[in-house]
């Protein structure tokens, strides 16, 4: 029997039990697991910052303490930790990102509000065109935008993807460079945003640029809010250049109560939800992780405490 | 120069001009292509029943007759009509069929609606599962429904397909029968109906077989309207056993102003558009039997007089 503690308020355990039990039955481990285990007995703990344990001395049999956080920069500097200590690299991440781009592509693509807007008796068939005929552009070739290009090129979508240097991925029709840029957003009917923020890439999409892109296209941004310059959209709505904006990131989270996106009729607002990791998936790599322990393997995301991540 | 005749008002001239034009011109065809040719110079006639032309005797040079609809019922049996005659394949419908199926899916899935109805300031996150923790049922496993499946799959969904016989597809847990079908109900978070309408599957959904689908589990019907029986699925909806039912297909279309599917909250009403032909691949399809003509092979989809279809 295993003994694993989990040590943490924030996420919280009626959110993890059942996930965690599920993870550990599928990777055959016998774990005893529990809020409450006399330390000296723990054989791994399941840790985030928000955590009352802050003292890892009475842990002497502790084999590692595993972090459902990508960040520890508020625990490795930490000198009564010595055991070893892994991050979260949740592949659930990539997976919401790509349900949350596909799905929002395909609900402006099919043009699903409209029909929601419309359930009072009025039968009036509008047949959307085919995925085929609907080019869509994505900014940021990374992990997520790579694999939401690909996605997208599975339904059907004509992708058109960019990059600040040149890559090439199967099936998908990549730009780069500034040239590039102008061409990638001259043809997008559905613009999605996944760039890192850097200096380069803040304010990106302002009112130039927004103007190179198609009349009446729309905008998905899961990726950072300081890529579009938030006045320059809403006159671009206003004048009808772009048609509608679905946003999950923005330069102030939460989004002020008083932000016009909120009261704009083709704003669609999301809380920061399109790469939230998920327990199941996150509760995969601790049971992964457990596992390789037992079997004397190397750890998944052991952080390098010189290094600090 | 090739003369094609378009000789058709539904569809109407205006929806179908320009993807003619662009496919002829992806085959590298020369045409010539008007409402208005003499009869003895047409090569080609674009038809479907709904037309005025119904003596074919002065096409005395015509090579085929290209229906745009799939059923040609209404002219197989006319005595003039002694030139080939194509039926409509159209790939668009399935395609569309994918996207109408992988759109309402994920709209489901990611609860789009919750957060099309909050944009009011209200900030509140609301993670869904991922696809590989929402089990989906698609009854039905003919084009249509392996072609779903396949997406939906792709798109990470655990999928079990059911059909009267049985069938084997790769990453999809294929279930049959009467006992199969118990089952395929029993895992569907979301219910897919893609079966043909026969005396067996009139009426399938009916109130002992909506309990067997879990509490709360959503329904999309874009297969035939008499699958399911309307009152059993407002009693289902109203106790909670179903919580939400996407309809695109009804017993009586366009579906009367006063049935209750209107007014009901959690059902949405989409006016039979997701099988629609689409301009831009039936244009794909004329144009290849046009190049098939002038190349001496055989055309596609070519109807059996004998058979009537």
């Amino acid at each position: 029997m295993i003994n694993v503690l989990y040590a943490t308020t924030a996420p919280a355990w009626a959110d993890y039990e059942t996930p965690l039990r599920r993870a550990f039955d599928a990777a055959g481990l016998q774990v005893h697991l529990s809020q409450d285990i006399a330390p000296e007995k723990v054989d791994y703990i399941v840790y985030s910052p928000k955590s009352a344990l802050t003292d890892f001395t009475p842990y002497t049999n502790t084999k590692a303490v595993l972090n459902l956080w990508a960040g520890v920069e508020a625990i490795v500097g930490n000198t009564t930790l010595t055991q070893p200590l892994c991050r979260m690299v949740d592949h659930g991440l990539e997976r919401g990102m790509v349900e949350w781009v596909a799905g929002h592509t395909l609900r402006h693509h099919l043009d699903i509000d409209y029909f929601l807007a419309r359930q009072s008796g009025s039968w009036e068939p509008m047949v959307p065109p085919l995925a085929q005929d609907r080019p869509i552009t994505i900014l940021g070739l990374g992990e997520l935008g790579r694999a939401c290009a690909k996605a997208l090129h599975q339904l059907g979508f004509p992708v058109t993807g960019w990059s600040r240097t040149e890559k090439q991925i199967d099936g998908i029709t990549c730009l780069h460079g500034t040239e590039g840029l102008e061409q990638a957003l001259s043809s997008a009917q559905i613009l999605v945003l996944l760039l890192p923020l850097t200096e380069e890439t803040t304010d990106l999409l302002d009112a130039s640029r927004l103007a190179q892109l198609p009349k009446g296209a729309t905008i998905l941004n899961p990726g950072r809010g300081p890529l579009i310059v938030d006045e320059a959209l809403i006159a671009a709505l206003d004048s009808g250049q772009i048609s509608r904006a679905t946003l999950d990131v923005f330069r102030a989270e939460p989004l002020p109560a008083a932000h016009p996106f909120w009261a704009h009729p083709r704003v669609t607002v999301c809380p920061h939800i399109a790469s939230e990791t998920r327990a199941s998936t996150a509760s995969e790599v601790i049971a992964e992780n457990i596992r390789r322990g037992e079997a004397g393997e190397d750890f998944l995301f052991r952080v390098d405490r010189a290094r600090g991540y």
